[in-house]
């Protein structure tokens, strides 16, 4: 499972704590690492502030991985390379956010991203992407 | 834990299983009774086709339950009268979509709940509830 | 052959008649009936101001009736929930107006049922239905 | 008189008190049967959640009711059967708004039916209520 | 009765079969012929790809028919030139299509003629022509 | 009280009588002089075409009066600094009109005040402007 | 001169007189001639329904005509091809109508032609030709 | 004839020659004096920025003026008060331009007072003035 | 192959050159055919002002050309009639351009070709037209 | 060096102060003579709430003035009178703010003047004045 | 000559070839090369992901290259950074697209790049690059 | 101070110089360092075109510095990641332009900053900097 954390997630904890809740990229990678040890699905965790940087790594994810996991934070309302490369990966992705941006700003109302992931879970803070790990597991039993 | 379901969802397991899938809305209900009873949540299950009852049932929610999960069907789209509700109705509310309507036509991308939920999920089928009430029984807990 | 008529077709006759039209909703359906018995179709007429109900009864026509014809009313404009309800319906359905909404107020001009229907019948006063009644059961024919 | 609330009014005085002020839908029915008293208007007070009851009752208001004084809550800005009702009832109605709409959200900008009420009072809390009820006395005697 | 088929209608049957039906324009006009003796309505019906050639046909309609059934085609979405001229023609029209346009692509939703027109049929295939001619027949003997 | 009348309001009477009604200025000003004594507010009533003295005006208001009721006229729709002035005048204003806007011409929708004013009152005609008097002295009594 | 009248004003007289006036087409042009001689200026009109009718004649005013006047009727808002022939056609334009477009249907707000002819005249009937007529008559003799 | 020259025309014949010609303010005063001399109308012509001295004046034409020639300058795309001035005025308006407004910036497109004149001339430099006083002449010689 | 030339493309070499360059349009007829000679392309070249008669030329292409180079000008944003055409037309149309119609004004940047056609070349003046018949031969050898 | 101060200013000190800060007007205009008088460059500070007054001495700044500050207050966002004189001004103008109108509501983040304007200073408080002023000077030495 | 190709480009032959072709990037890489050679221009391909490279490498053109084709895959939509790039490149581009954008999602019709290149080819798959470069070519030969 | 240039702004002087001016970035750096050193405040100058670097810059300005000057150039329009790494860093940032955005294309008038930015200054070339420098330090200076 290759998680992918976008821009300006490495300041979790510190970065507007009263919108994204006080968990650390570290904390929240490690009780990833924990519930995917469960469920038997290893995590594979990375951050970048670089929107290519994100690219290159969805491209890799063919062959390497059974899923993305992506919080593309400011990028998922910019990023149409980001949905090329979703698209292009040939595996399911899910798009995860801590926050709800649909009660923010206007600007993040809309995602690149929404109309090609597979599932989407927001507003749950940290637990959002251990959500997200559930519901793609599943969906990835069901496959098989 | 109220659940509630708009309008059409009565049809589950007959209506467009291609996009909906091929759970029936008895058997999400059990499933919800399942993994509630694991994690300590009673659920109250309703559907209805009908804008004001669904507006009737979230205003007694208060005094009565901890949280709403509700997927809201096509109201998702028309109804300012559920968001109001939902405001006024003092617990928290998850918003829960089988599909991901975020990839459907174009008058299902906007909705009048996101800005007012806790936190939504999107696009698991069947296990979206799951996710939803696993979801919102975490944040429940983290309250206390 | 189910007939459906939405919110305020209750008070043809009465009201606006240089809009609508000076027949009342009984003389409608008695002429639908007529028509009907020549065309070896059975006509079950309804009216109601309630968009749940509406969705209750199109719901109820799979298995029961072959064909829809509704006249949504001013719900043609704001209710989607009926417009899944006619996706879920599993027989034909089609939109008629007394009136051509197309030269009244901008807010009457787009429809959400009119890309789900198999035809539409605007303009003609009661006649309509009639028309409508004749079209879709050249297509019922068609068909077998 | 009829004097129809609408949709979630019925939890006055416990709804965002900060918004809509602390006057109970009770309390308020009780001032306007006094003022109404006074000015020699008896006052029918109801309530419903529904939008297709709201239209039922508005449909029997000819021939029983002088005018209408309507809250019509979160359908002000959804429902164009209400409008289509208030246009067909052959009485003259009132749009009142205990806050005024204009400075909260841009989804509660736009009111379906301020095009064909006879006058419009938002903003003084309970105290809208009344204030539509004298201009509507006024309007009525007026025409005599 | 004058019936003007716009532009790309002479390529019924071979164009699109799936969108427009198999019949032949000459295969129409035929049953519009055999439905008109039977009605008392004698057909003249004309074809042409050119936007000013239909507007000369329309203005030759005063005095010569007594009403214009039109299929504009894509000059529907485009002409103003078409409307003014039903405008001027002083005697009633009505606009038919096969399809449903309103199930199309976006630029196929608006008319320029809708607003103008007595009537409208739209999505029988070839036997929206046939409606269209009773309905304008019937509307015709009403005004006797 | 201030009672701002904004410009073509001195034409009162004989300006579109069908709209704005046959009340002049002087006999509105004096029945708001009438009940303002009833109800112990003194009116100073003042008239201008001008967008700055309209501002002026409410600048002079802090300290001189409890409130300030205007009818902005077609400044309503276009002075940004008429809002400016409201907002700083440190005294609740009403947005008073003698039809109702929204029932015109569509540049006659959108008010720069409407997000600014304690309360709105349209369509009453001359009785507009008492029953805002009446609002804002209630309004006034209860903040004591 | 060269005076181009576009599609339906070979109708003028009996269509909607109460926009377009009295006046016959023929009527205007005598009119027109007379002015013309009068000022210097021999007049050649035409009358087209057909929009590549009219880019036929003004690519043939090049070294034929000093000035062209032209009332495009509807094509006023469809037509971009006659735009790039008055641009090509190195003669200067004058845009003419006989009713005020502003004051009509939204659709006739927009001019493809207005960004590039050298004046406008609209409103004053059979004297906007006129008009228009004495103005380019007055721009040409200044360029000499 | 009442003239009425809007906001910076005082600047005429030193401002933006290119767009608006050599020709002074004066200047242009006298020839109208001389074209209506001509005519048998006497010319008054006024100049100001001020938008509510523009609506004082249109106020005060009603009985003194047959009709008014209106440049309102920048206040053509932001005045709704003067609109409203010139419907109220009693008496035909013709709104002028130098320069083709429709051939610049796309804030100058739309125009106030387009929708409430008798006719519009444009782009003709002074000339306009002349053929707007011609045209308004020959409008007034025909009511009589 | 069949090239069709829209409307003012017979101007080319006096037409606004420092936008289409200098070459006229039997200049770019022999250029094609000596390149078409070499590929083993027959051309037919043909230009009009009339959308009707490129409707026609468009029909008449199915079975007796393997493709069409159209430069439809003006038409390319205003006409769906070409759309559709080229839709029917069963053989594979490119879109060229001399200029680069993005780079000029905004109502030349939609097309209602672009969606329908196999290729666009635009922007390399004369020479648009060669690139765009080696593109097609290269499609319609690869097909075989 | 002309500063102008347009609609409201003249309240500062008074008017949220958690906005535009406290300083008053008189105090502002102290310290740009001071600074003024530092960098050789006499200062003229007028204050006024109505636009034609701006125009007025915008115009009278020809010949009289290097270059005008200008912070036009509200009708940044309504005039084009304001834009039109300041282009005809024939020197220089900076637009100053005291807070960052972009970070406020949407209404205020169009500028009618910032098109025409060499240099705009907004968001630095009573500085922005004192920042505007070394700006415009130094762009003035450059230039001679 | 410099060739570009931006993010998603290397993922070619694998990456929805009923899109794109089956073609791989180093495949067409290969071919280019080959018709350079026989043009007598020398080329230097290079793929990257990253936004801020593909501006490295535009940046460098200048001195280096006599032209740049570029297919700037997603950026097309997204990035005003290569824009600015391409403008002050100070070297001619061409934009490339295998795929014809505009019959594909809405997002993809608008591109930032149109307004600024010399020519466009797209739709022709591998072969838009080979016709891309011919073109080019022969711009630069013409101005020599 | 960290000062960040955005994309292409190494290329200053050379790159539309009468858009940007002469001065090189290098010279720009060089001044911002001697006023720097008069105000007490020193330079840290960074250039690149790549985003996610500017954003991983802004993220370490937190403890390092005590403001960030930042010319974000083509990113302003288009990047929500600079956005939020502002609000994340925790210190004040100004946004500083050479050119005035607002007089160029519509794409640039927009910007994803200004709304989270203490100030901003555009439009005086190269002494833009010394401004926002001068405004930054003196409401560093207050805040002491």
């Amino acid at each position: 499972m290759l998680v992918l954390h976008g821009p300006n997630l490495n300041r979790l904890g510190t970065r507007e704590p009263e919108v994204y809740g006080n968990a650390t990229l570290a904390e929240i990678d490690r009780e990833l690492g924990r519930v995917g040890a469960e469920l038997g699905a290893a995590i594979d965790s990375r951050q970048t502030n670089h929107e290519g940087e994100l690219v290159d790594w969805i491209q890799g994810a063919r062959g390497a991985f059974d899923a993305i996991l992506i919080n593309p934070g400011a990028y998922t309302h910019t990023s149409i390379a980001l949905r090329d490369a979703v698209v292009a990966a040939g595996v399911p992705s899910v798009e995860v956010h801590l926050s709800n941006p649909a009660s923010r700003e206007a600007f993040r109302h809309a995602s690149h991203l929404e109309g090609v992931v597979r599932g989407r879970v927001a507003g749950f803070g940290a637990e959002s992407y251990v959500l997200a790990l559930r519901g793609i597991v599943a969906v990835l039993k069901e496959r098989r």
